[in-house]
C-alpha cells in the first residue's frame, strides 16, 4: 500500500478535500465552494482542482497516493460510483468515479456521507478499536451507517442503514418519504422544529412564543430553561430516538452505537434519554454490552470520513 | 476440505443428526429423543451416539469429516460454544463444543437454531445463489438470522437478529421479554392465539367460539372462512409482521427476505399482507429490489441448517 490517500467531502455548499497518511494524519486540506448551480462539469472541475491543490500543497505526487474516497449525499450507487440524484448537487445519474479514475489512474471510491461518517468514526473517532459499530446521524434528517465485523455494510443496492425510515410508530405523522411514523418523522431536528412551530400556533402557554423563528435549537433551549411544552416535545423526540437505537441493538448486537449530527450536540439530555429507553426495551445483556456514545470527530468529520473510506477500501 | 460434514439439530424433544457431503447431499440421518430431564451428561451422550450412528450408517470414517455443526435454541455464546440457558434443554452455561472437539478432534460449531436455519436457507433453500438474505421465523416466537455479503452475521454477543424483540408499536402489549410492542408480541402464533382467546371470552360474535381450544391455527382457519373477528386479528398480526419486514429492508437492504416458521405456512394471506405493507412503507427502489419469499426447506430445515453451518464455517 502506498503512503497517502485523498478524501473528498462533497456537500451542497462546499467541497472539502484532504490528503492524509494511511494512518489518518492529514497533511493538507483545501475547501472550495461547490457552486452547484453551475452544473455537473463545473462541480467536477472543482473536485479535480481541490485534489490537485492538496497534492501540490502537501508536496507529494500522484504516484504516492493509494486511492481517493468521496463522501456525497445520496441516494447513490456505491458499487457503480453513480450519484443517482440529490437535492443540493447538480449530478443526476452521474458516474463521478469514472472521470476521476481516468484522470488519476488510481482507485476511486464513492459512498454516501452517512456511511463515510460511520467509517470515519470507526477508524479515527469514537469507534476506534471496535469491531462492529452502528452510527446514527440525527440532524435535519436521520441517517446511519454500519461497520460490521470490520467491514462496511452497504446492502444490495447500497441503501442499507436507512434507519431514519424504519417505522417506530405505525400511527405516527407522515414522513417526507411518504411512510407514517418513520424515526426521521419523530426524532429529527426537522420533526422537533415542526412540533415547536405547531405549539406556537396554538393557544398553549409556552416560552417558545417569544422567538421569531423556532428551530430545534430554540426547542432544546426552552426545554432546558424549564418550559413544559418544549420539554414534552424534546422528551417525545428523544424517546423515539431511543426506540430506534434499541431496535438497532436488537438487530445488530453491536459493540457500540455512535450518535452524531446536530441533535446529538444537545448533550446529556440526548444520551440520558436514549439510554433510559434502551435499558427499558432491550435484553439486559445486550444493552449492557453495547456502549452508546457521541460521535468523536468534530467539524472535519466529513472529510475524515472520506479519507477513512479510501483507507478501508484499499485494505 | 474433506468430503463430509455432520449437522446436529438439537431440540427440546429430539436430536436430529445427519451426515452430508459438502455439496449438501445427506447420506444418513438419525433421530433420537432428547430426554432433557435426564440432564446434561445424558443428552451429551445421545448427541455423541447420534454422531457415531450417522458415521457408521453412511460407511464413512471420522477422518473424512471436516466439521460438526450444531443448531440449538438460545441464548448461547456461539464464539465460545456455550449454551447459556434455554427452557427445554438441561444445559446451563454449558460448553457443548469442547467435549465434542476433544472426542472427535475436528472443528465443532455451535449456533442458535434461527441462525442455522438462515444459513440453511441461504445455502440450500430459498436463498440459494443470493448474497445477502434476512431470515424471519414466525411461530411460537419470532426470531431471525442473516447472511450478509456471504457471511453469517452474529453480532458482538452472538445475539444479532433478535428481530422478534424490536419495537414495532411503542404502545403495544407487553411481550414476554418485558418490553412493550415487540414484533413477537404482535405477530407470533402465540400473539394470534392470545387475541383469539380474548375474543372468545367476550360477548363479541365470532365463529372462534365453536372451538374448544383456540390456537393460531383456528384463528387462521376462521379468518379464511370469513369470520370478521378472526380476520381482524390475522390482518393486525400480519400488518405488524409487514412493518417488521419493512424495517429489516430499510436496515439491511437485502436481496431477499425469507419467512419461515409455522405462521408462514398459512400461505398467500401472509405474503400478500406483508408485501402490501412493505410497498406502502419502504422506499420503492428498495422494496422492488428485495424478494420476499417463503422458506424453501421443509421439515428437515433444522438439520439441514446445522449441516450448512458446518459447511459455511469450514470455508
Amino acid at each position: 500500500m502506498k503512503k497517502y490517500v485523498i478524501g473528498v467531502d462533497l456537500g451542497g455548499t462546499k467541497i472539502s478535500t484532504a490528503i492524509s497518511t494511511i494512518e489518518g494524519n492529514i497533511l493538507a486540506n483545501v475547501v472550495l465552494p461547490t457552486k452547484a448551480e453551475e452544473g455537473e462539469a463545473a462541480v467536477l472541475g472543482r473536485i479535480v482542482q481541490s485534489i490537485d491543490e492538496v497534492i501540490v500543497g502537501s508536496s507529494t505526487s500522484i504516484d504516492e497516493i493509494e486511492a481517493i474516497g468521496i463522501g456525497s449525499p445520496g441516494p447513490l450507487d456505491a458499487k457503480k460510483g453513480i450519484i443517482i440524484t440529490t437535492p443540493n448537487l447538480p449530478f443526476k445519474n452521474y458516474n463521478l468515479v469514472q472521470p476521476l479514475k481516468e484522470k488519476y489512474n488510481i482507485p476511486v471510491y464513492l459512498d454516501n456521507d452517512a456511511n463515510a461518517a460511520a467509517i470515519g468514526e470507526y477508524m479515527f473517532g469514537a469507534g476506534k478499536g471496535k469491531n462492529s459499530i452502528v452510527y446514527f446521524t440525527v440532524s435535519t434528517g436521520v441517517g446511519g451507517g454500519a461497520v460490521l465485523d470490520g467491514k462496511v455494510y452497504r446492502g444490495h443496492t447500497s441503501n442499507a442503514l436507512e434507519i431514519g425510515h424504519t417505522t417506530v410508530d405505525p400511527n405516527g405523522p407522515r414522513c417526507n418519504c411518504g411512510n407514517l411514523g418513520c424515526l426521521e418523522a419523530m426524532s429529527s431536528g426537522t420533526a422537533i422544529a415542526k412540533k415547536g412551530k405547531e405549539a406556537v400556533s396554538t393557544n398553549v402557554e409556552t416560552s417558545l412564543k417569544k422567538h421569531d423563528t423556532v428551530t430545534s435549537y430554540e426547542v432544546f433551549k426552552e426545554a432546558e430553561a424549564g418550559d413544559e411544552v418544549a420539554k414534552d416535545i424534546i422528551d417525545n423526540a428523544l424517546t423515539y430516538l431511543g426506540i430506534g437505537v434499541a431496535n438497532a441493538i436488537a438487530t445488530f448486537d453491536p459493540e457500540m452505537i455512535i450518535i452524531g449530527g446536530g441533535v446529538s450536540k444537545a448533550g446529556d439530555i440526548v444520551f440520558d434519554t436514549v439510554k433510559k429507553v434502551v435499558n427499558k426495551r432491550c435484553f439486559k445483556s445486550m444493552a449492557e454490552s453495547c456502549e452508546i456514545v457521541p460521535a468523536g470527530l468534530g467539524s472535519d468529520a466529513g472529510v475524515v470520513g472520506a479519507v477513512a473510506l479510501a483507507i478501508i477500501e484499499s485494505r
